[in-house]
């Protein structure tokens, strides 16, 4: 059961590692949230949802300009155009940004804008980004490659620590299994693998995970109880139009919908953290 | 996303089944926790145990007398004497029984003592299993089949509930995928999908799942928040020295500590339910 | 890497066990090939498959009577009438029987009339069966689970072993994936792996792992290369209209064409083996 | 059963493609076979590689400069300087080189010294590198990804070919699964998958798929007999001793035993190709 890792590793570091991204900060007392649109496609839209999920309690925005595409046919992003829209957001609602990066040149550049880098799934085993990244002075989200151990995540981790760069946040986003009912099978257990085997924060992204968003509130809502340090998750102003992802990111209404009930969650476990504003 | 089943089908059947163990109803108001060891090993132990998680809130005792072991060489349970000393426990504390099946000609003697019987997931497609299990009067846990789809498991329900017997409780018990650090996925999803397709009800069983006792009560509260209908953990009065599975029973302690934290959880959740006896 | 197994261990023996089917070996110089259809169905179509595969080369017959069915609500064979049937075609041509056993009470009366007990995929930890298998003084071929490692798959034959029944022939059938293009993952090196691990002869089932015709003909070929001892094969006279697995059967020219291919790769390999009569 | 593709697609070029490295075709009449040490760690090892190899039929030499390690702490590839000992010896004995590359800013130095990139499973869904290299001169080498289907495989083709670089050969090498005894499954089956769905050739690599040299001469032989266009096989001097997956390494001499048997079964298969240097 341990991990080869070794920066990232509880045995090197014991006490819980806090990232602060501006003000908000994750691994602490309290779960948060950090939500927005898969991808960035339309600044009335991003800004209905800004304002819409800070009022609903979450802490931070999330959006794609530079996206990993499986096929090279699909939409990719608006690239900086979208930086830029989401930079809008973010002053407007004071909502701190973090957004996908997908090529190692582009680091300065997204670090003009954002506040966090996101490494996606299919990126978790890319070291050249993952050394970017760590040479950054940006906290790192740095999700698990969908078919990947949680020990090779964790060695994923010390690729961007090695480089001087603390700041990782770990994000679990469902992994590929034999069942096709759901995109990906949310691996609830590695929430409580990586508290004991590491000190870094994991927060979980529902969304990805259930593919469709009738599953995304009960999946949000177990991730929490089991103790992640927060959520990611996808809202849309109107899904079913959405160039990507639309069918599993829920509408503004159901997210507001979810974020009190996981505030009845919070405070029921031992933590006793709460996710809303007023906390 | 649509299931091939049809008598387990939410189209079939709109309202949720509920699902009577003597007194115990699993799939109403209140999730509900069955607890016992794994197998049947020594009188004094289980009545030990009986009397501490009747205390602690367990509704039901789990206890295996006939085991499906992968290899022949294994300790294979007590049989008929395990049973009996399930009834004794039984009888004492007022804890209705689920005991596993695993040859279609045990049905009978099985019936003489436990409550529910049990189906594995080794012989979750076992179709004289379940036509045997089908024809008898008495409740059956359905586990899920560790590399089988929610809709072969929903298939495997229709095989019992195709005898007449309607009432069928499923069981999430983790599936097989490349990570290692836990012996099984626990499929957290498979909650909202079930819920979602069928109208039967389901619960989580967190122990076989994580196979590590350090990460039971993570996957024990996930599941009550996501949305299970209840739970069952194993618990060992010294879990170190047990013949069969022992690295994942909780001690009594830890299961007390535990169903203080679902007390509080379910309270936190849109159903209001409690797993404690005085909810 | 060593398995936990120990009747089916290469430890345990080491020379290679060779199974005789009537004057058919399994696990001898020549790799044999099995024909039939997925499912027996009617009289006229089995007799002319079976003629047909006898002239191809193939050494036995298979075909089911009673089929472990995912579903209760499909086609679950033709029962003992199916066997006659089977029976009738095995003594014209001169072919073995293989036909699978799904109740450990069906033992006596498959024996009256076929000369292989199969055990499917779905039924390979059901011990029940395992040992009323073992009990039988028939051969037995061993699917492997579709989910089971070898490990599990060694120690699902020590149980019929362990009965006193030595001849047990094991097959690969494969194993599930994430890979959604053929219906399983036929895995390869499961044939050097038993090699090395085991006694025992293995065959491969390429037409349930593939699940298409057209990909049939490459698996096959692939696996006598690789070292299998045997493959069984689908066959029909009418595969689109079969009630059973139509997709993924040969048709009787596709077979024959195959068949003399396998005879160019046997004569290749360093056993220098071949499936035709003449050799 | 379709793939998404599009220039990757049998649909958009119904013949074959062939791709020529120096004076080497894959893809065409006969299968060829590649050869040499994961990684470059030592001149005189190599020399004494790429002279065996070539001796006993490769037509091209491998050899790791940039490596893609899980961990960071691991090994990393002696960068440029294993370059011009690849060059060195490609140059000696004539046989082109196919070396990794990891990063978008690298394909302008290695392009200098190989003949043909590698693109690594963990990079497979990398689109910046996807693109780099499609925008390079030089034939490519894309391994699957480990989990990744053939349709994110042939997508991840598209990135290639999409910016105008035709020649792009695909490999298997062996996919995750729960199966332990091995470190990854051969995916024999996508042989005859990538046939049918696409006009690019597709070569195996049983080395990593195995994991263990005692299992690589089956898989070896059951994908030429499938259909490869080609093999990638790791051999070593010292396996023992390698800083890198030595355990699955060839020594020369089994190499050379092998290719004897390659021939052989060549020979045997519709194609009625050889792999070696007479025919």
């Amino acid at each position: 059961m341990a991990s080869s890792c070794k920066l990232a590793s509880r045995d090197h570091k014991t006490d819980d590692t806090i990232v602060m991204i501006g003000n908000v900060e994750i691994g602490g007392k309290h779960p948060i949230v950090i939500a927005g649109p898969c991808t960035v496609e339309d600044e009335a839209a991003l800004l209905e949802i800004a304002s819409s999920v800070k009022n609903a309690g979450a802490k931070m925005l999330r959006g794609g300009a530079y996206k990993t595409r499986t096929s090279p046919h699909d939409f990719q992003g608006l690239g900086e155009k979208g930086l830029i829209l989401l930079a809008k957001a973010s002053d407007k609602y004071g909502l701190p940004i973090v957004t996908e990066i997908t090529d190692p040149k582009d680091v300065g550049l997204i670090a003009e804008y954002a506040d966090m880098l996101q490494i996606g799934s299919r990126n978790m085993q890319n070291s050249a980004l993952l050394k970017a990244a760590g040479r950054s002075q940006l906290p790192v989200l740095l999700k698990r490659g969908f078919a990947c151990t949680i020990n090779e995540w964790l060695l994923a981790a010390d690729y961007i620590l090695s480089e001087g760069n603390p700041n990782v946040v770990l994000c679990e986003r469902g992994i590929r299994s034999f069942e096709d009912s759901t995109r990906f099978s949310l691996d609830i257990l590695s929430i409580a693998v990586v508290k004991k085997m590491s000190h870094l924060p994991i927060i979980v992204d529902p969304s990805h995970a259930a593919g469709y968003r009738e599953y995304v509130a009960s999946a949000a809502k177990g991730s929490i109880a089991a103790g992640a340090d927060g959520l990611m998750i996808e809202v849309s102003v109107n899904p079913e139009t959405a160039l990507v992802d639309g069918r599993q990111a829920l509408t503004l209404i159901q997210f507001s919908e979810l974020m009190v009930q996981l505030n009845h969650i919070s405070k029921g476990i031992a933590r006793s953290v709460s996710v809303s504003e007023s906390n």
